[in-house]
């Protein structure tokens, strides 16, 4: 559930789970079960009975047991559905080639006067996929991901630790091996470029005066929300904003970019006198 | 919190998550964090707090600055704590080395007549680096582990799919590319060796005689479970005993092992003639 609202932020045209669309207003989409076709004993039979319940976004799935034969289906139904006022929208890939399935298919629509309908693929894609259909032109219009949505394979686990870093008004910072924190209350300032693109952050502590614009802003205080939470498109034009002000270096998918971050003068002094302090404590 | 009693199950001892031992009853441990030690301005007053308030179960974090000075605090501060009738049971390492540090902490708390505080580590560990702490003899005595209890890094995601197998009484299955699955309804058996080990399933219908123990039983029927759920204690009883039965190729880390599965020739002639009907379908 909370994959799919986060999908959407990010710029998904929707989702599939139906209670997503009930709770955020996120636009539902959703195609055939191959359950659906195998429950029937002929593959034809079950397009047209799903073609009867779903008239206005009919999207038939094509890879229950021969693709490119249930294309050639899909052309034979066509005219006999657009009799009852049926019009075919896209036909789905869910296994096998995408990209050869994609363009033989395609093919087989075009030849069959079907190139109005639309490829949708799906089935274990992620970003990588997605990069190989871009650079070898499959034909395919739509996607659905799934798995790699809800699981970053990549990068399986963020560690999320909470680290102390002021107590009683004084700064406070762990030493221990390779996990040295930052002391102190800091804000975080961004610059920005001629073409409003990031150009680079300052890590400093509150209330110092340094170019940028600050990102740290208080959103509780008192244990109460500060502002109400903004609506679920005004969270994804703001995604979508600063997706557009990423460096064009750090948009691709290879890992490497990198991105100047500099700490400030008085941080590094505030940091050494905290390790000052801890030199001092009883041995 | 399912994390917590899943890791009851397989064997751990207890868990940190203080409502899952509320809620399951299993037994919970928990040691002293780094930011309770960071808001003091020393060390050893940091510990010395600490075991006031936990002078029964008494571990103490060693490395917030520098884990063998934190070691020598521990074994400065036990004679002062026994006169106040508490014992320090145990130290925790979580960062660092953990292997020379688990050692050098141990000659240190040895040489301060501390023999019998136990190690315990923590920090990003993992089956593999709990294979190098066995290999290379670290005088570690027990283990938290989190992050990789939580995330299966090497496996992240587990496609589960429904498949339809039978409908209206007939056999049915999925053909498209490498995907195609065993019609009918099924049952697996399996053998066992004559040390009780497992020794070989065979994946068969519903109601064919084969030698073996059946797997598969209904839980629900009518929408009503058939039996009362078991304890806790019980299906971590029946966990241990089948990783008891497991060969023990199949118990090593490494990958490799294989587990011989047979098809019966009643599920094989069942798919061939679901093949024969798909065939048969229009074209």
């Amino acid at each position: 559930l909370m994959a799919a609202r986060a999908s959407y932020i990010t710029g998904y045209a929707g989702t599939a789970t139906v209670l997503a669309g009930e709770q955020f207003g996120i636009p539902l989409y959703g195609t055939m079960a191959h359950s659906f076709i195998e429950s029937f004993d002929d593959e034809m039979a079950a397009f047209a009975a799903f073609a009867q319940s779903r008239p206005d976004n009919l999207v038939l799935l094509l890879d229950t047991y021969d693709t490119e034969a249930a294309a050639r289906k899909v052309v034979a139904l066509a005219p006999r559905l657009r009799e009852a006022g049926i019009a075919v929208r896209g036909v789905r890939l869910d296994s096998g080639d995408l990209v050869a399935l994609s363009k033989s298919v395609r093919a087989i629509l075009d030849a069959g006067g079907l190139s109005d309908v639309t490829i949708f693929a799906s089935g274990g894609l992620d970003e990588d996929r997605l990069a190989v259909f871009t650079a070898q032109k499959a034909p395919i219009d739509g996607l659905g991901i799934g798995t790699s949505l809800t699981t970053s394979s990549d990068v399986p686990a963020l560690d999320c630790v909470y680290k102390l870093q002021e107590y009683a008004g004084v700064a406070r910072r762990k030493r221990s091996a390779k996990k040295i924190t930052w002391p102190g209350r800091k804000q975080v300032w961004r610059s920005y470029d001629a073409d409003g693109r990031m150009a680079g952050d300052i890590l400093g502590l509150d209330g110092e005066a340094q170019s940028g614009a600050p990102l740290v802003e208080p959103v509780m205080q008192d244990g109460r929300r500060l502002r109400a939470a903004p609506s679920l498109e005004d969270i994804r034009r703001l995604a979508r904003h600063e997706l557009e002000r990423l460096p064009e270096r750090m948009r691709r998918l290879e890992a490497g970019a990198t991105y100047p971050v500099t700490v400030s003068d008085e941080l590094n002094k505030l940091g050494a006198e905290v390790d000052r302090r801890i030199a001092q404590m009883s041995a």
